[in-house]
């Protein structure tokens, strides 16, 4: 028997995304995000879903462009870091002692020191309420070759990406392998 | 220096969501999708994009509802098959000997035997290539005992939900606490 828990957005795991924008006058910010995900193949999408308060929100209307980046669990403290303060009142980069780097695809910038980042092009967006989606269209990765797997492929356990929990609010990390998607199910 | 990957979707973690419907006829069918996300609080609103061609997609618009649902790790082979198949051809629900629950709350059903649900009713929905991203209003989301915390809330450790790598396209399970949200990144 299940109980209810009421209309919550209770869906695991959320991803921990840091998203890049520029200023108008050409200032990096960035902001820690965990309402997204992917939603197209082709073109590749994903979406970012942000506050209007945001100051990001605003510069991804004027710059068309923004970078969800990836960290890895040892950059919690900067990452969590980027969601307690706007970009407004202080220099985040500054304050992290972290670097921006100009996109040479889209008009963002993006953290150099987290491994994996996402370069899109501002695709469409939609007002839902206290969220407004973003739909970037993905131009290109970038990837540290730290996070790289013999294969040539992205290696989650590389990467060691951080996992947002909705109810409790915490951080947790990525744990082991369990099956091969696609496979996994075969012999049902 | 990072290397460029190409234009891809490797947004990390992707969830493993299994998306129940009824087709036209009240035949209750699941899919699995890892393409969607959280995007807004007020409305509660998640994503979930899906194929034209697959069965769920004309099941969504016919009944403009969807229940996107969280097993655990041990369920794997379950989730799997569900997205090696199509509810066209075969029956999953008999094909497995899961459970499906008629929603209370809208006209779609979900597992019994998974242990989060949330039950939404179709808000919009947008082409965007290869996938059409559906929106859907969080009405109530239902849970097992089993995965509620000390506090009353859902406790991921519990949960034990899938994740889904886009590059290698594994399953991994969650791993160890990292921090607390809006916590971590006071000290910086």
């Amino acid at each position: 028997m299940k109980r209810s828990l009421g209309a919550k957005t209770l869906l695991y795991p959320a991803p921990v995304l840091v998203v890049g924008t520029y200023n108008p006058a050409g200032k990096p910010n960035v902001m820690t995000a965990s309402w997204g995900g992917i939603c197209s193949s082709q073109p590749p999408c994903v979406s970012v879903a942000l506050r209007q308060a945001t100051y990001t929100y605003e510069n991804i209307i004027k710059r068309k462009a923004f970078t969800p980046g990836i960290a890895s669990e040892d950059q919690v403290k900067q990452v969590d870091y980027f969601g307690l303060v706007s970009g407004r009142s202080v220099d985040k980069f500054a304050a992290t002692k972290l670097t921006p780097v100009k996109s040479q695809v889209v008009d963002a910038p993006y953290v150099k020191e987290f491994p994996l980042v996402l370069e899109c092009k501002l695709l469409d967006m939609s007002d839902l309420g206290l969220h407004t989606q973003f739909i970037g269209e993905v131009i290109d990765v970038k990837a540290d070759d730290t996070i790289i797997g013999s294969g040539g492929a992205v290696d989650i356990k590389k990467l060691r990406p951080l996992v947002f929990t909705p109810d409790t609010q915490d951080y947790y990390g990525i744990g082991s392998f369990v099956g091969k998607v696609f496979s996994a199910g075969k012999d049902i």
